[in-house]
């Protein structure tokens, strides 16, 4: 049976391309998007993609993901950084999880420095682009 | 004529049971439901129970606890750390609030050692598991 | 072409002349948004108005406002406070922002005195009750 | 064999009903500690009661509590914030102790905030004056 | 009769529209001046302006308006983060007192993002160059 | 009738004269009491002295005080820092309560420089050593 | 030779008895400069006044009492708090110095909590009102 | 003349060998005391021993061994972290004194590790369970 | 012409899958470097590999990247958080740079969460064992 | 045409050689400045001193060194720590200013620590006594 | 078989006895570890002595300890409060280690207070000088 | 006989004029080296120079300067704000040692703004470059 994971965008990642190119690059979120598919088909994993600018939902979706994904690559933005209801709702989960970040976090805002995801996912990968995505999935095929 | 009263569940409580059952204990929130209605017939209260993911929707369940219910059982779980727009909905209230919550937020990380709702409440129930709530209607039916 | 200006009101505002009168006065909600359009009239604005207790909601009204309103008067209430993603969308707009505050913050709590969009916005306006968004109109009408 | 549960109040709760009755109200100790045993009674519980401005006092009637209580209430009021001794004898005991406090601490100074007991018992109860107590058995009774 | 306020500019503000114009703004004290005292004759409202480098004379200046004027308009600069003593002598008087700000001092050092004034004056507007004094005016004419 | 007041010493004020002279002066505690006693006299003031080294006991004697002493000097020695105990006991009272210091702690470890009872007493005396507490009986005899 | 001793009174104590009068009383300077006058009278010390609301008149003032006073009662006022200017200039004194505060301010805001003279004094008398000054002067006494 | 030396044991140590043996092993307090006096007898010391659970019976102790013992071992336990009237009695000494800790306090939680004493004994030994006290007499013995 | 990389390990790495194999995993240095070259060759790429346990080596080794090395794979170990030479170092080359950690450190002692390398690098991996390194690899090999 | 340069000497340094000799020095300000007038000569440069205990007016004569003077050595003394309005002032200049101290004001007192003029100069000299002047023009010789 | 053990002298202590005799007294290096190998050869321990300024020798030095010494007494001086890597050292030995400091570190600067090492090692031993070392390893053959 | 001087440069110093010019200089080290050589034959002082990027190294080199230089200036470059070894060396020092940075590192990253030699040396210059050991040597001069 193929395995399949769970990319999930946080908030404003619908304007990727649009927003401060010079931090996040030119690159549109469907055009990530695609990339994303284009790598799972290589790797023979199916793999689901949800953006949302609600904590609520981004909650949801990943209790949702219980049972049903055996992966998940989180960019929660902003909220990376102020919701514990998200950080509980991962250590729900019993899959890998791996952490993206687009631009170096440490290079900005100190506020954007902390992280209340970092100690309950398995790992993260930050500062390379659209292309921490892919990385990140290279790292969970390594781990399911 | 009866009293009534409202009781809120914060993010992640629909897994109760499920999540990290060594903290939260094994009982499901149906059956905790079930117990709080049963106390409520008891005690000769209306008792409503809602319970939400999303923050917004938290805040307005509790505005429309206005003129409408007599006490306010509340379990903000993730959100009684970082939501200050609950707090805000709660000070709105004349009513007496009890803040209920299930594990010792004392034994557990530092961030949940803060709650933004304690200086706004009535008081703080903390440590009993599911029994909590049964307390906090026990402690709400001595000030309504 | 008429210039079109957006006002945004945070969570709980919706009750406004209801909570806490001895902070935030006892003029409605619906008070504040007839003199707001009045003087959207005289200084021949068009004007449109949105409440939400939703962060997602406000965040994706932001959004929106790109390439249709050329101003924006922002009064985020309690999630001035917790809300990088509000922050994040407001760093994505070009055109002129207002923060109002109708209480004078720096005479609350503590955690109201500091503002996580304090430093994204044009400027600051507090403490001068629903007045302070016909102010921050006439803020706006000169930056636009 | 009735279950045996020990009861006790710190330093300055011998004046309670005198001292500050806006915030601790106008019921003596002596009534409170009725209502206790009134309770205890129905309860079918043997209850011991105690109280002391000694810290070294209270640390040694917790230490003998060792196999001859099965439940402990404890409000150990100033000493609550400032006493590591009375949290080194509470973690000696293996049986469920309930800290109590009358008023809602979070509501008072900075200094009370913080309970150093917090994280070394069962649960905790604050907020609902000499009724805490009532609150607290009826807790240990549903632990032993 | 006619209705009298008095404008106060601080330190180092003699030499706007030469200092670090590319905060500030190119427009020199005069022009400002002007603008105010035209405003003044437009409301119907006696001006009176001091600018000093002095926190003494600042101090006294303010406590002379005691008995004298119906409204402060006071832009501290420098002062406005170190000096107790006008804060005092702010605290004194009782006619409604506008803390001004030329430029955001939220985006600037942090030790300007504190103010020793905001909380005993009626309220703050911040960021709008010269104009903020105009808007400070409209807000006192609300307000006396 | 004579008006009558208590004058309690702390923790080690037993050794003054011994302990570090170089700090507390060579005078004994009895040639400060003597002192005292002799005030007292000139004054037509009652006076009751007490030392002791144990918290509970010094709660207690100000408890006594409650109905019997007209003003209380209160030297707590190392318990100024420490014991809230103290503190609440001293709240209970409703007469003048000076605080007397015979060293000045400003010029002391970091961890004397905060007195837990300064914001319930009426008044503070410090360095002048023994004449300390002939100043603030003067201090009393004017109040009460 | 007659002793002489020198009074410096800070900033806003000119308007002594207007400012705020809950919190200082309704005595006036002048009233209280009268008892001050009298009480050297009595004990035979010649006694100068000085009230400034500026820190460098106070500095200079401190610098010349240097070989013509022998003591010095000092209400910094403000600039307790924030001027080390006035504390290098006590610090080149070599005659004692007594530091008074009218108001307890340890009850008041926290910056006012720390004096940044405290350290170089003799020692501290607050929160007698304008009687402080008088104990102050009898602390002298004993001390030159 | 044969030297002297004095053991103090602090709060809860009388439950020695009963109290989280995990944490401090299983050795009871008389067991440790056997072979503290042993240890004692060889190398020709005498050897006073005492517990209590009261800080100030502990203060007077210490105050006692002025002019009656050569050396102190001390070992305040939870008073080590809370107790400056302790650090106060210790200070008056003039003998050399040895801070004991059976288990390594740098291990457990943030609050046990500082201590009030360590900067006013001769030298601390930490973390080697009952055999700190005999390694303490030894140290003693090179000093006295 | 075949780009080059530099892949640098820091302190105690030489004892991979000795040390703490539950933080590190079982993995020797010499396994990893196997597939750190093996990755190398299938990607077309040269790859230096060094080990120091001192850091001044670990320096000049960056020093000498500088025209030579076309990126630059740096797990620093302990010196991440301690080492402002190596920083500087790093932000002496103008090649992309990825900080690699084998373990999560959010999971770690706090000390272990600031790397003083975050905001000079490109991009950081973390928590993925001696697979980091070869997504550190792909990272750069889409970077140089 | 000569260069001319400023030399400002702040708060107290008219008492130099008097005040505090161990930490300043016994050289009076009349001979270090006369070693200035001789350096100045020397390397044929125009010099100007000014001593003031007064901020407001250290803050004016740096206003007026602009167009006037080619350079500014300034040892503002204790404003050094608490005026913002003289950093203003210096950020205002666009010749270079060097900031002296005689003494090594990391030696002293943590609020001499920190200064607020040090990232708003060219450099800083300190520890050096009187000669640090004469440092000072040196190092202004060889940037004007 | 003889067991084994292996002391370090950290950074400086080659000065041993030359260094701040009045803190660390006089005695050498030379002679404290004659007096060290003594104590061996009457305890029947093989000793191994090393003394490095070199942070990266002495963690090799830790490293090689591994499978060859049976306990370590580790002075690493300055390094103690500075050096992750070293602590990482000391984390993969499984057998005892004794940290001793010479002074007594909480008698001097705050930054020597916290010990990088102190909650890796098996107890600490501080402020007896050379005598430390001697009663480190008495410790030690306690535990080996 | 010639004095003897040291002048020391730390970790990375050996690529001055390479790294960062816009922060360092176009300045070679060598050429750095130059013109201290030739200020040193015009003074008639011995000069030795040291680069390391070792710490140990630069601990060894300033003990060796004991009894062989008169004189020592220090620019530990990123050391200086990590090395207590380094700050100890220079502790056992009984010549003059001078501080040097070349850039103003007040102006850069606050980890940088904290020296720990600062208050070991004699005296710190800071922000004029490669001049700024041209300056220190004059200091150096005037003081052996």
């Amino acid at each position: 049976m193929r395995k399949k994971i769970l990319v999930i965008h946080g908030p404003n990642l619908n304007l990727l391309g649009v927003r401060e190119p010079q931090v996040y690059g030119a690159q549109t979120l469907d055009a990530v998007n695609g990339e994303i598919m284009d790598l799972g088909r290589r790797l023979e994993l199916d793999v689901d993609i949800f953006q949302s600018n609600h904590e609520g939902e981004i909650v949801e979706t990943i209790q949702n993901a219980r049972g049903r994904h055996h992966g998940l690559i989180l960019n929660a933005a902003a909220y990376t950084h102020t919701s514990i209801a998200i950080r509980d709702a991962v250590a729900l989960l019993d899959i890998p999880v791996v952490e993206v970040h687009l631009s170096n976090i440490y290079k900005r805002e100190p506020f954007r420095h902390h992280s209340l995801l970092a100690d309950v996912v398995t790992g993260q990968i930050t500062g390379f682009g659209g292309r921490g995505y892919l990385l990140g999935i290279h790292a969970l095929s390594g781990l399911i």
